[in-house]
């Protein structure tokens, strides 16, 4: 149980920290076997995961999310700006390898047990089992970065994803020198973390609860 | 790296298993922080928790369920419904505690980083937090159930959720006399689990990818 919650405590999203080392076969399938466990609605399992390894795929992908932080950038105001370049969004070639996820909400339908009445319940599953992946590989010792700074339709005509696919996550994964004892995004002043107490709700939304 | 896969393993969606025993605050304490140490886009953390213990609210949200269901089990052939009638959705009165998890899409914002370009990356951040604490309460050796048979709607006037916020799952979480080896709806012959090199891609979708 301390050595779960250890894998909880020291998870980070990763962009600075990746050696650009090759994942193990091995421990690659034991990641992705996490992943492919995760629930999913109505046993579903709705996801799909294409690793993108090719240095030219790798490139594209990496100038196109350079191109939407800049897009990002200009909407903020100046304090905001000048925080945000010193943030690094993405660990694209750095990292050895892509893992793309995608949902397919076709993925055992039309009756899906647990989908009617909440369409997007599919897409939640996969985010689940990118959870896992998470969490297992930084059990491995291994590094993810989620990188969200894309435009579905690129990623999808990039790595001919049919339109009926969603991309959900373009995921960094590799070998890290090691992982952050606090988020990139607190240690360069962007924002903090709060306490537990401030989003727990007793009974109903907006009455405080314990713990 | 074994104990935290055995979690993983061992993991399931609850309905027929609780004992109606308490969670002791310590460890919900526990279980909570792990899900509020769940990755967010922008460090957004934008999830909220609210706990539901009182009784008469779980029973119109059970009867809900219950009559969402019926309407589900009316869309399907002869053979599914013959399935899905041996089939239970909630464990929602036999578990002691209801954890309903909401999303709030302008926490963190109007500028949160990385969500500028995929609006669903906040929703993507709540089912992360969903994970954690499902992973950490089967690493408590306690069982959670995710109960999606309702309208969205409905639960916001039951908990007086603030339109702007989205509810995302009911979790049923509680003591349980044993987790099953399979899921439920394997056991009842409602889907089988696929191999994981059936969802593996090499650099493009649809190129198959060995492991």
């Amino acid at each position: 149980m301390a050595s779960f919650y250890d894998v909880v405590h020291r998870r980070r999203d990763v962009r600075g920290e990746f050696t650009g080392g090759v994942v193990p076969t091995d421990v690659l399938c034991r990641i992705l076997t996490a992943a492919h466990s995760a629930p999913s609605v109505g046993l579903s399992q709705p996801w799909d995961f294409i690793l993108v390894r090719d240095m030219d795929t790798r490139t594209t992908f990496r100038d196109h999310v350079q191109a939407q932080r800049e897009i990002f950038a200009n909407q903020l105001d100046e304090a905001q700006a000048k925080t945000f370049a010193r943030i690094k969004v993405e660990g694209v070639l750095e990292s050895s390898l892509g893992i793309v996820v995608t949902y397919d909400p076709q993925r055992g339908g039309p009756a899906v047990l647990g989908r009617h009445a909440i369409d997007d319940v599919g897409l939640y599953s996969v985010c689940l089992a990118i959870g896992h992946l998470w969490l297992a590989a930084t059990a491995e010792g291994l590094g993810v970065g989620w990188v969200s700074f894309y435009q579905e339709q690129f990623l999808r005509e990039l790595l001919a994803i049919p339109t009926q696919i969603r991309p959900v996550a373009w995921l960094c994964l590799g070998p890290v020198d090691k992982l952050q004892a606090t988020p990139d995004l607190e240690r360069h002043g962007w924002r903090q973390r709060t306490p537990l107490a401030q989003v727990m709700h007793d009974e109903q939304f907006g009455r405080p609860a314990r713990h």
